[in-house]
């Protein structure tokens, strides 16, 4: 059986504080007005989870002002009631042996809906096909985007519970591994022992698959584990994760490995200084887009701004990229309770890449690292 | 590092058999037309990597009768360029730092296209009212459903390969850690010890979220992996599989630990026999339904019509579920090279649940199991 080494660093669900799932439901309800309807279906299963605390992989939820009605099938008939009711979600729940979308649309049309809200970025154009030629034919379809994205984009103290978890898992497997970088193994057996060594030390799975990407390969951002074998000379860019209860951290660090020259030890100290920028810029109130220029601009002093080759983070929660984007395009402001990541990355083809990342919260008057593995790129 | 113990269950990917990727773009050009468009836009991610090999996150192809325009950004400047050639498959390459949708909507235009497929089941309608509106407003949108995944339903010999390595990790990490279910784990350390053996065999990462369904929780089909610890009397259902080059695998089953009783007894006979005749209704040409029909008559026969609370199967492939479905309502008939799983079980609240399931290849005149871990239920 597998071995808990450190069973504090991810205590079971039911010993990590409470999320106040309870308290999502009335949250979307007060938003459906401004959004043009009268009553919404969730479908996206990530914020099916968010608001009833159901894990399963079919579920779809009708909330109007005064009804949530949940739909499943039979595979999921205990677990809805269990998982509902362990959230303090009161629901009707309808378990379907067919037809999840007639259901809710029954419902919807019983509750007296007239503006039915679909999730425009989850609905396919097929289903909102047959939601207008079928199902709500007489009623009107509104689409809707980020109504339950919003909400989720600051983290209740359950939630940042889970993160820094799986933020604590992911540091305490790299400190575990990061010596075996000595021995010449493959990226891609590295990757397995950095995976195998998270899932023992209690993360429910990888957040991603890992990237370790050593040498020229460096110089791609995402590039997929090989069978290269590391080996001395190599900067190795090393960007992973661990799941805790359905939450992501997400984390990069570059080592090098033996003597990798003076060129690649500027690309180094030129990426911690951007990322220290980044992290120092990271408040309640700033923009998001101003966090990226921190970072952006370092590199651009040391004349690497064309191999900074995306932007600088995303928020980070029930999914690993989510809102809010930190990049020059965005128009986001950050917000006490939001987490996101900050990474800047200078890739140059031949030589490899580095990156360096943490994942933050983002606070009043600044922010909690909640990624703390040493950055200190030199293997001893 | 990770010890493979037996590495002929999974050759590296350039040591399996080659897969004919060049040969599927012309095959999706002469669907074109019927479709009702000239040229066609194929965003799903598993329909992109059939057609051209790359495996990343972010790559979209513009389909028309001469040409192929595949964009991807930045991060996969290298590797789409690899892939691709890799697959002998020939693709005007644009690597775009924003806006791929722009791009392709512009490829489209300059090349002449008027009648411009959208992958309806892929595309969000956002997506749809986004192309609608600004990007393609000029032309005719079309909405296009399984032109791809009806080319994935025959497997060529490549992808068989494939999924037979797959079964054979499955089948060999089942054999490796069977006999540890008399000692009493939890059913998330069975699971994650079986996770971690598919992994050292070679698989690259689990199929799916490996079900281990003990006692009452069997009476669950789709039940996650709990804290429950493994008895005698129990019967234990073991859904799982392994990923090979992005090939699945998918067995299910259902082992009896120490004593469970004549009516334990009894349903693992019951579903064993509908298993049984339902792989042997298996042969190129006959309607899926009917081989639902063969394993659901055994079970009504026993009685437990109303307890087989699914259909019997699947398709496997690029997808643990793909086409063709298996069950009472499916219009399929199977073909030669198709992959499916054969998979009925009854569920009774209390007493639990047995489900025995295969991944069977179809061929002329019957079909070839690729699962072929024994279906004793007796713990030795």
């Amino acid at each position: 059986m597998t071995v808990t080494e450190s069973p504090e660093l991810a205590p079971p669900p039911d010993r990590l504080p409470p999320m106040d799932t309870a308290a999502r439901l009335p949250r979307l309800r007060d938003r459906l007005d401004d959004a043009g309807c009268d009553g919404v279906v969730v479908s996206d299963l990530t914020n099916v989870r968010y608001l009833t605390g159901f894990t399963g992989s079919a579920g779809l939820v009708l909330v109007s002002a005064d009804r949530t009605v949940f739909v499943t099938d039979g595979r999921y008939r205990d677990r809805s009631a269990e998982e509902l009711a362990a959230a303090g979600v009161e629901a009707d729940i309808h378990i379907v042996a067919a037809g999840p979308d007639e259901a809710i649309a029954s419902a919807a049309a019983d509750g007296g809906v007239l503006r039915l809200g679909l999730e425009a970025d989850a609905v396919t154009w097929t289903q909102q096909r047959r939601w207008s030629s079928e199902l709500f034919s007489t009623g009107e379809l509104v689409a809707t985007s980020g109504l339950v994205e919003e909400l989720r984009l600051v983290k209740d103290a359950g939630e940042v519970a889970r993160i820094r978890s799986a933020c604590a898992i992911a540091d305490a497997a790299l400190e575990k591994v990061r010596h075996r970088l000595a021995d010449e193994p493959t990226e891609a057996d590295f990757a397995a022992l950095l995976d195998a060594t998270m899932r023992e030390l209690g993360a429910s799975d990888v957040s991603f698959e890992t990237i370790v990407a050593s040498g020229p390969n460096g110089a791609k951002p995402h590039h997929t584990p090989s069978e290269r074998v590391i080996t001395d000379g190599d900067l190795v860019v090393i960007d992973f994760g661990a799941l805790v209860d359905g939450y992501h951290s997400d984390m990069t660090r570059t080592v090098a490995v033996g003597d990798v020259g003076a060129e690649r030890i500027r690309m180094l100290d030129v990426v911690l200084a951007a990322q220290d920028a980044g992290v120092r810029a990271v408040t309640a109130g700033v923009d998001a887009a101003d966090v990226d220029k921190a970072c952006r601009e370092v590199i651009e002093e040391a004349g690497w701004g064309e191999a900074f080759l995306h932007s600088t983070g995303h928020g980070v929660g029930l999914h690993i990229h989510e809102e809010p984007r930190v990049g020059a395009r965005s128009a986001a402001t950050l917000d006490a309770g939001q987490v996101v990541t900050v990474e800047p990355g200078v890739y140059l083809t031949g030589l490899g890449g580095v990156r360096i990342e943490d994942t933050v919260l983002v606070t009043d008057g600044g922010c909690d690292r909640l990624t703390l593995a040493p950055k200190d790129p030199i293997l001893a």
